[in-house]
C-alpha cells in the first residue's frame, strides 16, 4: 500500500514497515473503531483505549487440535506460495506476480489472526490498565496537552525519561562498548541532496486526500478502511456487497494508488467530515522540511534516519579505523516523520529515538571473528519460506541457520544473535519475540536478507528491530551523488597486472583552446569510466575528435592533439571495494512500549495493585527509602544512607509521605523501583540495620545499615542476584499487605 | 544590537548572548578579516583559521605596572558608569539611559581588549594545530561535507561523541541523581503558540538585509562592521571618517534598528558580492519553521531551547513530586536556531545540545538546604558594579558573596557554586573561568539576578552556562496562554480568613437565553479574576447589565436574573503560589570547546606532538593496549587483557598498527587516552606484567597482568589516583620518545 514498499531502505524497521505489522491486529480491531477515530487525529483530541485480550501463542505449536483447525488455513498459504514461486519461475509479467503476492498476504493475515485468536496461554492484558499506570506515574504522556496537544509527540516523565537513558546506556554498553564500535553524533537537520541520494526525496511518501473545500487531509488507507467497515456493518447491505468490502480490506495493505483511487470511486467516497468531495490521490511526503539559513534557497529535511548521518562519514570513519575492515559505526539520536496520522501510542509517532548500527565489510568476506561466541544461541525463526508454506516460526540455533543459509551470512546472524540477547536483558519476554524474515517481495533488489526481531504485544507482532544485509547501496548512491568514491582498499593475497586505459591530456594545447574552460575538461576527463573512454578511443581513430559532454551539457569537441587514450599494464597490490553493510536498527521507543508490555503485572488477588517487573539494570530508580513514620529519630539515617546511595551511583527515592509502608510500596512498585529500604524501630538499636525487599517476590531480609549501600550497587550492577542477598542475610517476615 | 536584547529569556546563554561575549576579541581580529568571510558563510565554503595567542590576565591585578597602564581606562569606564547610574536615579528619558549605556559598552570593551593584550602570563595557543587535531582525528568536523558542507552544523566522529557522551553522563550524574532531579525528555518540534507565550515568535529575531537582484542575505551588524572597516583601512580614507567608523563599529552592538539603517545610508552600502542594492534591515526569526501534519495548517518550529518542555509540563512534574515545592526538573536535548551566518566552530552554530536545570521554588523562600556544604567554595565573580566602575573582576566564596547580597539568593549561589566544581571536574581550566552578572540593561524586568559561567578562549571570554533566577515569568505566561493555572499550593502556617468575590450564574436561565452558549458563559466568568468582578458587581448595580466579552471577542449582555456576584469569608489552610525559577543553562558545545582549549598542549621541546590532557572521567576512552610488535605471541594477551577490561566498563582501544611504541603513544595522546598499556617480551614471562603508562607525565610502571584491569577501573571511575598507583607499583624506566 505505501508506494515505497519496494524499495528497502525506505521500508526498514520503525521507520515504515509497521504498517504491515500492525495491520495483523488492526484488522480485528478496526472492526468496532468507529469513523470518528480519523476525525480524533486533530491535535486536541486524545484517543480512547480498548482493553485488549493478549494470548500467548508458542505454545500452539504442540497443540494438536488447534493445528487441526489451522491446517486449511496453512494449506491456503501454501497453494498461494507455491502460486507466487511459479510465476516467478516462470517469468510471468511483474503485475501477475503482484496480484499474487497481495493474495498471499491477505491469506497470511488471516492464518496469523487465527493463530493469535486459538492461542491456549492467554495472559490477560488490561491495556487501559497499564497507560492509565504509564500516564498517572507520568513515565510518558502527550506533549503540549496544557495547549491541547498534538498526536504523535510524547514527552518522557521522570521515570520515562530514566528508563530510556538506562537502557540507552545499556546499548551502549553492549554494542559500542563491548565491540569497540565508532559512535557518531551528527546533524538531525539534513540538506536535500543527501536525502535525493539515498531515495527519501522521490520515495518516503504515503497516499492522501484531501477535502476540496477544508483542506483536511485523511490517509488514504485510513479512509478507505474505516468507510468500507461502514458499509460492512450497514445492516441493509447486501451480502454481496459485505464481502467484497471485506475482501478489498484484507487486500489494502498491497494496494497501490491507482487501485485504492478505482476503490474510492467504485464507493463514492466522500469527507467523512464534511461529506464534501475529496481529491485524487496524493504523495505525500512524509519529511518534515525546513530552511537552512535565511534565504530559503537551501532547503533541508529532518532526518528520517541516523543512518545517512554514517554513511555520509564513511571516508572519516574508516581513515579513523586506519583504512582497516571490517569496522562497524553506531549512532543514538532522534528521527523524524510526517505521519499523516499517528496512531497506537509510542509505536507510531513523529518524533522519535533510534540506535542503528552500520557494519562495513568486505563484500566477498562476511564472517565474524565472534561468531562462535553466540553459534548456540536459540532464535525463533520465521523465514520466508515458511510464511509462503503458512508454517509456524521455528526454534532454531543460529549456528544451524547460518550453516543451512536459511540466515545469509554469519555476521547478519551474529547481530541477531546479540539483538536478542540485549532484548531479554532489557526485559523483553523471549516467549514472545521472534525473527520474521523479509519476503522477496518486502525487499529491494539490492538486500541480501532482512530479518526484523518482533516483539508481540496487544497490537500484535511489532517490528522493534530491523537487521538486514544492505550490501553497497547506501555507498555508492552517495558515491554516484558526490563523486567521492566511498571505497576501501583491500590488501590482495599476491600482486596482480592490470590493464589501464586513461585519457592523457596535453593541457598546453587544451589551455590555448579553452582557455578557462580547460580545468573543466581535464577534470571531466578524470571521471570518464572505462566504457567511456573505449568510445573515447574508438572515435579518435574513427573522426579524429571526440565530443565530451561535460556536467551541466556543455560539449567539447576534443581533437587527437588535445587528448591522448593511452594504455597500459601496471602492478597492484590492492583492490578497491565497495563494502557491505550489515545494518542492525532499534526503534527505541518501540523496544520501550514491548518492555512496558511484557513487564506489566498485577498482584494476585489484587487487579488493583499492578506494577512493572522491569530489570534492575535498566529500572529507573534501583531503589527507595522509606522511613516507617515521621519520626524525627529516622531522619538521620535516611540522610546517611541516602548519602552513601548517591557515592556509590545508586538512584534511588526517598519517600518519606505519610502513608502505610504497604501503600507506598505500592507506589513504588508502579514505577518498577526493583528494591526497597525500609528503616523501622529497630534501625535505632545497635547493631543498626533496616529490611531490604525485592519488588517481584516482595520477599524481604534483614540488614545490617553498614552493608545496605555496597549490596544495592552490587544487585543494580548484576553483580550480586537476589537469591544470594536472600542466602546471606536473615528473613524479614513482617506483612506488607495490611497496611494497604 | 540584537532587537531581542531586551528580554533575558530569549538573551540567555549559548543561545543568545553571545554576540556580546564574541565582540571582545572579534573585535581585535576584524581589523584582519576581510569581507570575503561573508561570503565564506555559504554552503561549500571552509573557512581559513588564524593562528591566535592566547593570554591568561588573572594575575594581573597584581601587576602595578599593568594597572598603571589600565587605570585611565578604568576611570573612563566608572565615569560613564556614574553617568548611567545619575541618569537612572534621575528618571532620565530612556533614549539617554540607554545612549549612555552604549557608551558605557565600548569603554567597558577597550577596557577588556587591554587587559587581554596586556596579560603577563601568556600561553601560545595555536588554534590551527587544534583544530587540525580535532578534524584529523575526528573529534567533530562540518556535517555532510561530502556534499560541499553546511555552515553552522557539525558531526561528532568516535571521539567526539564519546566525549560528549560522557560528559552528558557525569552531568546527569552530578546533577540530576545527586539532588534528584525530575529528568524529563521532551518533544523537539513544537507547537506556534507554545513559543508566541514564550515571547520566541516575536523576539527572538536577528536584523538582514537583502541583496535586491539576488536575494542573498547578509547579517546587518557583520556587513556593517566589514564595510567601515574596509573603509577605515584605505589610505585615502580622512581620519575624521576613520574615527567615525571605529566609533561606530565599537557602539555598534548598541544600536537598534534604525541605528543601523541609518549607519547603511550615511556609508551608502550596497552588497558586497554584486554591488547591487539592499533592502531596509527586516527582523529574521531564527528558528526553524515546519508544518506538522499534512494538512499546512499546524504551524511549528525546531525548539530554540529545552526549557519550555519543562514549564508545559510543570503540573505533571509538581504532582509526580507528590505537590511538594521546592523541587528542579532537568532536561538533556538538542535545540536549534537558525543563524544567518553562524561563524567560530564549535561556538555559533544551528544545532545544539543544551543541558538546563529549571529549579521551582517559593518564592519568598530561596533558600537551599545543602547551600552550607558549599559556602566556602571561591569563585571569580565580575559583578555588574565592577563592570560599571571598571574594576576587574574579584575573587569571594559564594558565601560571603549571598550574605552581602551580590549574589541575590542561596539557590542561586548553590547553583553557581556547583556549576564551578562540575565545570572544573571535567577540565576546565579554574583560572580561565569567571561568573560575569548582567548588568540592569541586559536583563529583562522580571529577571531577578543572572550570572554568566564565562569561560575564556581564544575567541575571548563566552559565555558556557548561564545561571539565572527567572521568578514567576515563564508559568505566568503559559498559565495565560492556555488558561491552566500552573500554580503550586502551599501549605499556611496557621489557617486564616479571606474574602471571596465569585460570579454565581442561574444556569437554567442562561441556559434558555444563550443556548449553546451557555456554557462559554460560564467557562468565561469562572475565569474572571478578581478586578473584573468588582467591575462586574458595579455594572449590575448600576445598570442592571453586564457586557461579558469572550474570547473571540463575542459579547453577551448579562442581567441579574442571569449571574449575581457573591461575595463572603472562607477559611482556607492553603494559598496557591507560582513558583519562582532558578534556572542553570549549560551550551554542551560551548563547554566542551572551552575543555578542548584548557586542554590542548605540547610536549616540551617538540611542538609536533600535541595531546589533549581531558580528566580520564570524561576522556573518550579510557585506556589503550599496545603489543610491543606483531609477535604471535602477545596475540592471547591482548585478547584477554581487552575482554577482562571490557568486563570492568573500562573502554579501551587497541593498537596492534606497526609503528613503534612511541609513535603509537603518540597517537594515543591526541585523542586523550589517559593509560596506555604496553604488552612486551618481559609480559610473556612470568609471572606475567605488563606496562602502564600516564598521558600527561608520560611515567610507566610494571603491573601483574592480573591487577591490571581493576587498577584501570579504579583510575577511569576516579577510585584511584595515578600517584598512588605509582607508589604501589615499580616504575618502568625505558624511554618512550627514542621510537619517535
Amino acid at each position: 500500500m505505501r508506494v515505497y514498499q519496494t524499495v528497502y531502505r525506505l521500508c526498514k524497521s520503525h521507520l515504515l514497515n509497521n504498517t504491515k505489522r500492525l495491520t495483523i491486529n488492526n484488522f480485528i480491531a478496526a472492526r468496532t473503531v468507529s469513523i470518528s477515530s480519523l476525525i480524533a487525529q486533530k491535535w486536541g483530541t486524545k484517543k480512547k483505549h480498548r482493553n485488549v485480550a493478549l494470548k500467548l501463542h508458542l505454545d500452539s505449536m504442540a497443540d494438536p487440535q488447534m493445528e487441526e483447525i489451522l491446517a486449511p488455513l496453512r494449506a491456503s498459504v501454501k497453494e498461494q506460495g507455491d502460486l507466487v514461486r511459479k510465476l516467478k519461475a516462470e517469468g510471468a509479467p511483474v503485475l501477475d506476480v503482484k496480484k499474487a503476492v497481495t493474495e498471499l498476504n491477505a491469506r497470511k493475515k488471516l492464518l496469523e489472526e487465527k493463530e493469535l485468536s486459538l492461542a491456549p496461554n492467554i495472559v490477560t492484558f488490561d491495556r487501559a490498565k497499564m497507560e492509565d499506570l504509564l500516564k498517572r506515574r507520568f513515565f510518558f504522556d502527550q506533549s503540549f496537552a496544557i495547549y491541547g496537544g498534538i498526536t504523535g509527540q510524547f514527552d518522557f516523565g521522570p521515570m520515562g525519561c530514566a528508563f530510556k537513558a538506562n537502557l540507552l546506556q545499556a546499548w551502549r554498553q553492549f554494542f559500542v562498548l563491548e565491540e569497540q564500535m565508532l559512535e557518531v553524533d551528527c546533524s538531525i537537520l539534513t540538506p536535500e541532496p543527501v536525502l535525493k541520494a539515498s531515495g527519501h526525496v522521490d520515495r518516503f511518501a504515503d497516499l492522501m486526500v484531501k477535502d476540496v473545500g477544508t483542506g483536511e487531509c485523511f490517509r488514504l488507507d485510513h479512509l478507505i478502511k474505516a468507510h468500507l467497515e461502514k458499509i460492512a456493518a450497514d445492516k441493509k447491505t447486501t451480502d454481496d456487497v459485505k464481502t467484497d468490502c471485506q475482501d478489498i480490506i484484507i487486500k489494502l495493505d498491497g494496494m497501490n494508488k491507482a487501485e485504492m483511487a478505482a476503490v474510492m470511486q467504485k464507493y463514492n467516497m466522500k469527507s467523512p467530515l464534511t461529506g464534501n468531495e475529496l481529491t485524487e490521490p496524493i504523495e505525500f511526503n512524509l519529511m518534515f522540511g525546513t530552511q537552512i539559513g535565511p534565504s530559503g534557497l537551501i532547503k533541508g529535511f529532518l532526518r528520517p534516519e541516523t543512518a545517512q548521518g554514517i554513511f555520509v562519514n564513511f571516508k572519516r570513519l574508516l581513515e579513523f579505523n586506519q583504512g582497516r575492515l571490517p569496522f562497524a559505526a553506531a549512532q543514538i539520536g532522534n528521527a523524524f516523520r510526517n505521519e499523516i496520522s499517528p496512531r497506537s501510542g509510542l509505536i507510531r509517532v513523529r518524533e522519535f529515538t533510534m540506535a542503528e548500527i552500520e557494519h562495513f565489510c568486505d563484500p566477498s568476506d562476511k564472517s565474524h571473528p565472534k561468531f562462535d561466541g553466540v553459534r548456540d544461541t536459540e532464535l525463533l525463526l520465521y523465514s520466508a519460506c515458511s510464511q509462503m508454506d503458512g508454517k509456524p516460526a521455528e526454534k532454531a540455533t543460529i549456528g544451524e541457520a547460518v550453516d543451512k543459509r536459511l540466515v545469509a551470512n554469519p555476521t547478519l546472524g551474529y547481530f541477531m544473535a546479540r539483538i536478542q540477547q540485549f532484548l531479554v536483558k532489557c526485559g523483553v519476554d523471549p516467549k514472545r519475540l521472534r525473527f520474521r524474515q523479509h519476503m522477496a517481495n518486502e525487499m529491494a533488489h539490492y538486500a541480501q536478507d532482512c530479518w526484523d526481531a518482533e516483539c508481540l504485544t496487544s497490537y500484535g507482532w511489532i517490528e522493534c528491530v530491523g537487521c538486514a544485509d544492505r550490501s553497497a547501496f547506501d555507498l555508492t548512491q552517495h558515491t554516484q551523488a558526490t563523486g567521492v568514491r566511498l571505497a576501501a582498499e583491500k590488501k590482495l593475497s599476491e600482486p596482480k597486472t592490470v590493464d589501464v586505459i586513461e585519457a592523457a591530456p596535453n593541457k598546453g594545447v587544451l589551455g590555448k583552446t579553452f582557455k578557462k574552460d580547460a580545468k573543466l575538461i581535464t577534470d571531466s576527463l578524470a571521471k570518464l569510466r572505462e566504457k567511456d573512454l573505449e568510445e573515447f578511443e574508438r572515435s579518435l581513430e574513427a573522426n579524429g575528435a571526440y565530443d565530451l559532454v561535460v556536467e551541466d551539457a556543455k560539449k567539447f569537441t576534443l581533437t587527437k592533439e588535445m587528448v591522448a587514450v593511452k594504455r597500459y599494464q601496471k602492478t597492484v597490490h590492492v583492490e578497491e571495494i565497495i563494502p557491505s553493510v550489515i545494518e542492525p536498527s532499534f526503534g527505541v521507543g518501540r523496544v520501550m512500549y514491548a518492555i512496558f508490555e511484557h513487564n506489566f503485572k498485577m498482584r494476585e488477588n489484587d487487579e488493583q495493585r499492578t506494577y512493572l517487573s522491569l530489570p534492575a539494570s535498566i529500572a529507573p530508580l534501583k531503589c527507595c527509602v522509606l522511613p516507617l513514620s515521621s519520626n524525627a529519630e529516622f531522619v538521620p539515617f535516611v540522610k546517611t544512607l541516602s548519602a552513601a546511595l548517591t557515592r556509590v551511583d545508586v538512584s534511588h527515592k526517598v519517600d518519606d509521605s505519610s502513608g502505610s509502608i504497604g501503600r507506598r510500596y505500592a507506589r513504588t512498585d508502579e514505577i518498577a523501583i526493583p528494591y526497597g529500604i525500609t528503616i523501622d524501630f529497630d534501625t535505632l538499636k545497635e547493631p543498626h540495620s533496616v529490611t531490604l525487599r525485592e519488588r517481584d517476590s516482595m520477599a524481604q531480609v534483614r540488614i545490617p545499615v553498614d552493608d545496605i549501600a555496597q549490596v544495592l550497587h552490587n544487585l543494580a550492577y548484576s553483580k550480586q542476584t537476589w537469591s544470594n542477598v536472600e542466602s546471606k542475610y536473615p528473613k524479614f517476615e513482617q506483612q506488607e499487605s495490611k497496611g494497604v
